[in-house]
């Protein structure tokens, strides 16, 4: 076992994460800002609204009015001139349609001088919503368009017409001030308007778009409903300034710049890994295999998603099983490590973060009378890394931008 | 679909190809050959042997003697100065061990200054053998081997110490004379002793090691049997230079030229690629789709040999399982082609050599009313990949050093 490149490979999933965090994010992204002469006000909406708000009053040292919109339960203490209300997610309630009245009612009369800070983050669709038709209809046509078959693109053509804030309508409705969003992206990718319905960002959608998918699928709407389809939502919108941050674009540049430091030299694969983690675990391994004799200290880095088709009844998560899926690739190479973590600090249904495997790996499971394969087979990673200590622990981190897989090589001086 | 980079794609195929051909990886690594002072004899066995063969005589002038040792029926003519056997394979027969006699005698009483050119090629271990048991017992041990579990690199540890031509012991027959071994490679990672068991490679395993592979499965074996276990194989070779050529590694180097010489800056991610093959092509997917506003034109390489495990009804191979795994992946991406091949220009039991994929494929077979999801569920990429020219025709090329998968890339200038 090389402790070096496994201590290594810690110390990058743990700076790297500390990166992505909300508040490191909107520190980094808030770098950028530029206040007008008028007021400064901040609404942020999301699972991590509330970190993201507290920084940003931090940064800005101070705001003329503001508010959160978070989950129930995710505000812990008090922040200067910001109210803080709690509300439904993933299911919007009545407490989420009111605070975003609120903060319609606080960004209402602004000036070209004044400046909107809109910090948004995962579940801000739930939590920050104001419905144009009546809450029963609303419902009403969500239950259809489910029922329908729909895809997820043609869903949120249809209900951005339904809403008064996205689709671009929030921002238009700041309008004429300038409004810096922060998004705190958790999609792979990161297409602006799916994340939250995009509130902020002009809407690629169009209306007869719109009225094609209510004709596809039959949909039954009240005389505003039929109306409010036909309204467009904004195509431009010059007084937003957005910043991506804390997507998983970010965490693999972040790892990079740490594996870099290190001496590392890095190259991103992916930002959107998506396929099977066993399976992205033995492509990983082919490619560290491949630079067994390279001379040089390198590392690949792969974020995204991966999946796990459970068939077994073991214990795991997919970054383990990412791990796992590598260990035969690499076994008895020398100075190797490959790594897969989830940012959120949880992998699956445990409480470790991920694992690692080096080229004693799958000699160390064996020798303790675990098989790779059937450890696999049986969904079991988290057993089979943990016998042989290849689990990381970090606890919860605050933070959801995806899993990163890593193959750190330590360089083979001598090939 | 872009026609450019689609053609590109197969002028990579057929150029990649060719240069891995047993002639020409034989004219360029005999480049590298000196003749001594005396003679210069010929030794080919294999699958290829007769193309090989023809080449080296023709790039040599002329060879003093020679012998090639290849299947039934793979004789196609004539090689001046050299006596063309044919013998069983994969089960070896009286002709090989009798075509082999014939080049232990023809290199049997050579001097320091002669040179013998061993050309070696898949189906080399069956078709070059010198069995020092009697067939009978031969054919028994090699039945209990089989039938006791003992893996690849066990029952060969065994086999090498029963063979007069395995485990080095050809190239220690042949000294003090030189011995240049061209061994066109169809292993993954080219372990030089596994190649046809290595009959010009010093020998990594042990009389100990094969005692314990004898004693572990209670392997019954004759006195004579026992003794020839004891007798331990050459462990430096002093006269042997070897070249692998005609390797996945060679396929990766030849195509990475052609793409730079047509202006796709090359990255060979690995030349051992072994996991699922339509996971290995949503990994090339998700690769393309992050690169998709680079402004270079580029292209990612992997070879080596996917793996299909097969669950429908349909027809289809590794390769154009792995490039339809990758069309989703790619949807709606402009200038983007994943193609992937087998060298030998069949890809599973089908006409094809493999596949390709772009940013219109995934459209184009629902236009069709044929779903990816379900292609992949049947296995049956082939009819899919028929339905909108998705398939890559060569027929059959006379070489085989594993698959090739290519993401090209046309680079998106206003990115």
């Amino acid at each position: 076992m090389d402790e070096r490149l496994r201590r290594d490979a810690e110390d990058i999933l743990r700076e790297s994460i500390r990166a992505v965090a909300p508040d490191e994010a909107v520190r980094r992204a808030l770098g950028d800002f530029t206040p007008g002469a008028g007021q400064v006000v901040l609404v942020a909406a999301g699972k991590a609204a509330w970190p993201m708000a507290r920084t940003a009053v931090e940064l800005l040292g101070r705001v003329d009015r503001g508010i959160v919109i978070t989950k129930y339960g995710h505000v812990p203490g008090e922040i200067p001139g910001v109210v803080c209300r709690e509300a439904g997610h993933p299911v919007p309630d009545e407490n989420g349609f009111a605070a975003t009245r609120e903060a319609l009612d606080l960004t209402g009369d602004l000036g070209p001088e004044d400046r909107v800070v809109f910090l948004l983050s995962g579940g801000g669709s739930a939590l920050f919503e104001a419905s144009l038709l009546p809450g029963a209809e609303l419902q009403d046509v969500t239950r259809q368009l489910l029922a329908s078959g729909a895809n997820i693109v043609e869903m949120n053509t249809v209900r951005k017409r339904l809403s008064g804030v996205k689709g671009g309508r929030f921002a238009r409705h700041c309008a004429p001030a300038g409004v810096f969003a922060v998004v705190l992206s958790d999609v792979l990718g990161d297409p602006l308007d799916m994340i939250a319905s995009g509130p902020a960002c002009p809407d690629p959608t169009t209306c007869a778009q719109a009225a094609a998918v209510a004709e596809k699928y039959g949909l039954r709407l009240s005389a505003r409903g039929q109306a409010l389809l036909a309204q467009e939502t904004p195509k431009v919108l010059d007084n937003v300034e957005v910043r991506i941050t804390g997507s998983v674009r970010e965490l693999c540049a972040a790892a990079a710049a740490v594996c870099a430091r290190k001496g590392y030299r890095p190259l991103v694969l992916t930002d959107r890994l998506d396929c099977e983690a066993r399976e992205a675990g033995r492509f990983l391994a082919a490619m560290a295999r491949s630079r067994e004799h390279d001379p040089e200290p390198a590392a690949l880095l792969a974020g995204g998603e991966t999946v796990v088709h459970v068939a077994g009844t073991g214990l795991g998560g997919r970054c383990q099983e990412l791990v796992l899926g590598a260990a035969e690739g690499i076994r008895g190479m020398a100075r190797c490590v490959i790594s897969a973590f989830g940012s959120d600090g949880t992998d699956g249904p445990t409480d470790a973060a991920g694992g690692w495997v080096d080229g004693t790996t799958a000699e160390r499971l064996e020798a303790r009378g675990i098989s790779v394969h059937e450890a696999l087979r049986n969904n079991d990673a988290y057993h089979a890394l943990d016998a042989v200590g290849g689990l990381w622990f970090t606890g919860p981190t605050g933070t959801n931008v995806n899993d990163l897989a890593m193959v750190l090589l330590g360089g083979d001086r001598e090939g």
